[in-house]
């Protein structure tokens, strides 16, 4: 779970709670019209935009967001380097065993492979292709989450024009005008509060996250290949070390 | 058909069309001048712009939009892991049969090439020009829709300050002021709601379509050059699954 | 002449007069301080930006713009195979009766260094020169009137300000900011219109030409090139039909 | 000199100044808080983002800026031209008596290091390290005008919200909101025009000139490298010719 | 310690506080409730966007920006030329006495794998793997404090909408819409404030220094693997000049 996205969301809703109620009263700002035309315009857009399986997904897409753990890559070398030296001890089916004890999937279809006796360069290939394709699938959750917080402010402008221009039709005289307009800038701030705490954010950390599991899946594929060519613990360490910063690499060298 | 474009229009549609109702009264947005100077304001930007065909041809290029229905991509692997079975058992000449059976045009001149004995060299070449040309032709159709998009607000703001100066200029006491602005900010609401819930969001989804067409696309070129070479069907469905996700893979071995 | 620019700006000046004269009255919007800040500053911001020769080239690249005439690319191809029949039939010298009727100055270069007997790499050399030499100065064009068309929303804001502050301090009562405010709008209004209808869109449809005659050139060079290895007027059109799309081709076959 | 900026400086301040007075008073607009806050603010941010020196060397960018004075090619050529015929004549030392009459320090470097007999690889590596250290230099320059452009408008509604706060929190009836208006947006007028009539149009010019000034030294260079390897007069204009139009290159050829 | 940074700052709040108390009061900007909206939504939006390690190396980040020192080129050449000298007449190993005396832990790690005899191209590319590793880390400073300098502007407007909702809801009448507009646009001037006199430049403030430290790591790259393969002084200095000005190469030339 990642924690600084949870207790930011959680700060930033006790932020704005705490001033609106300073000064004002939240009443004033649960607003059903407001709520149906910034949360049901972004919707209709984003399914316009989008396709249906696309746009389904986008759940499951914010789900891993905030839930998404990172292995940290000190431990995916460990982890790689007792691959590595099972294998030169006992051969590649020892390593066997060890699938059963691994969560990661795309480690998983890197030693199944190595055990099977595919050659380096079509494991190489095929574990190269499927990070590609995870950086795509990541990118289109980025686009989709980018293009609700770009819908947001868009839609609570529509809304808080339906108010005004409804308002000011209507009003009798100017000493109206003050409660009316505070009833069409409801929805300005939810798009504005929508987008710039919940989409673009999410979109932000969405990229962040493709960064890093694209790191770990890089670092596992040349981990696996050097393993397959049969290198020592020794050098697996190293080839993997290439992709961490120096002062994490003196951490692993004790660890090990 | 693409659902899920028809529902975000017909969701979108009730969406504001209740919040209006629910704020004021639809008749207040009914208002001729508005409509023609957004919509009348962006065609003559749009015709401008552009070229007289490219103008005409957005109609198509948005029917073509709504309309679109992509063929999943394990149906053209299943498809073309027959001819290659057709080919390798009763030779290329026996595909012609097939033919009358295939309503996807470009899969047809493939095929009629391969029956033909064109070299797979040739094929190919003349198929990715093809991918090209279709690439460039959707990207002309999104430029048109974006640039529709960015026009609509533009000559619904001119639209709100003709609206303003003329009601400023013959308003007699502040009083009126609410009234006439009303009218005026209708323009603003038709820009807004045109440029957010129509065309920002087709000119996406026509760039999601070229991308889906384009994969089928590349994928029926593998196929038909992998036939070209004579290569059995599952070498032939291998080529082809390269470009799609090892989850689906899997459904695809099921099937043929 | 371009039917679609000159009908485009044409429609969109009925439609905006038509609004205005249904809302209020032309009059209000012909002020003489609206179009000098709009129009004066806009020309001192791109005479700054641009050099005296570039700035003074605009009014030719918009008359160019409005009656730019593309040749058809059948037409192209129609013309250089027959100049491909003629060298076989009767060598290059005999093309020099041809020049006289050509009025597109790189045909005519074209041919001419077909005619002098240049070899075939030193023709294509100074051809794709020229190509590139022209895709220079038209984008500069499109940059011009870019710039234009965002420098006229900015000055329109000065000069709304200007209004705003001078009436603002010599108002005596509320009840007047209406009529002057009515004034300072119409800065903006000219602002907007002439960025929307009128600079972005021209450079729009200059970045359009300007992608036309690039691929003219090319099919030209393309044409030349083959006629100047002797090629046959069959091989000359295929070579050129490689630019356009296969539905064109169809009838270029019909018409040679 | 370059004509057309300051001419555009002048003609913008006329506009500007006309209007001012034809629609209020020049008196209105001279606001010391406000230029303090917009070129105050402006000069701050300035700093902060780049370092000293660059900020220090705005000043010598913006006088070359507005001084610069360009050779023009054809001028470049004839001289390059007489260069290659008196080392054709007399000998790479004979040149020696040229230098003290070329103003260009460019030129003076490439002549140098002809006489000084270095080798042509090492005399073209050296003129290109050159040109690309200019255009980093002017880049930057550009970069700085273009970050002070962006800054006035923001330092400006900075002031404009300071005025706004005090004036509205200190105002007794609603009648004294338009004189106070008027002061606070002073800020922003000068914000706007600050940026639209200097800052942005002049980075835009200091562009221009970086286009040019590489082109003259590309040409400075490819006819240095002509004369070091001994080509006739005819083969370096021919060289040097390259660079520019094909209308300005009959030009040249009737002056040499 | 760099020096416009700071005097940038400084100059900028005495510019703004002098204005404030010129036209009103500070009192009445220093309100808590615009502090929580703007500074606490910016820091839960950009926790929601980083890791929380990325959010917590902010600090530091800022630090280094304030406090960095460059080192300047020909200081580096001098030092290296030395080396250059040392390890000629000594050999390698006589370097191991200067170590002591650096402060780059850069210059030192070059060093200390020259001393350990290791080969010119592990060396290089060890190197040039540090300086991308650093660019990286530099570059998500600038990106997060970018995010930062976009974020503040947003949770501005969002302050200044729930301030405007509450006044207006509860207000008795159109005089009291000044007062509480004062209190509602604090938030607004401290959006804008933050992002243009702190983020934004800040972050430009990186971006310079990180292109400074990149130049300076690749003449120390430069300069050790020529000192590796025993070069003389005289080539060291050459090799590490080439990254610097013609004008600044001068004065190195006296110096050594």
């Amino acid at each position: 779970m990642d924690i600084a996205t949870i207790l930011g969301i959680i700060f930033g809703v006790i932020v704005i709670i705490g001033t609106i109620q300073y000064e004002g009263n939240i009443g004033l700002f649960i607003n059903i019209p407001a709520f149906a035309i910034v949360f049901g315009g972004m919707t209709a857009a984003t399914m316009i935009h989008f396709s249906m399986g696309q746009f389904l997904g986008i759940f499951s897409v914010i789900k891993k967001t905030l839930l998404h753990k990172a292995v940290p890559p000190q431990e995916l070398i460990r982890r790689m380097v007792n691959y590595a030296a099972i294998n030169r001890r006992d051969g590649a089916l020892a390593l066997e065993q060890e699938i059963p004890k691994i969560k990661d999937g795309f480690m998983i279809k890197g030693l199944q492979m190595l055990i099977d006796g595919q050659d380096v360069e079509s494991i190489r290939e095929l574990m190269e292709m499927e990070v590609q394709y995870l950086e795509e699938r990541h990118s289109m959750g980025k686009k989709i989450l980018d293009f609700m917080g770009s819908s947001c402010p868009s839609f609570a402008m529509v809304g808080t024009l339906i108010g005004l221009v409804s308002m000011l039709s209507k009003m009798e005289s100017p000493d109206e005008v003050g409660r009316g307009m505070a009833v069409a800038l409801v929805c300005t701030f939810w798009g504005a509060l929508a987008a710039n705490l919940i989409f673009l954010p999410l979109g932000g950390k969405l990229g962040q996250h493709s960064k890093t599991e694209k790191l770990s899946m890089e670092m596992i594929t040349a981990g696996v290949c050097a393993i397959a060519k049969g290198e020592s613990p020794t050098a697996v360490r190293e080839k993997m070390q290439i992709f961490i910063s120096a002062k994490r690499r003196e951490e692993v060298k004790a660890q090990v």
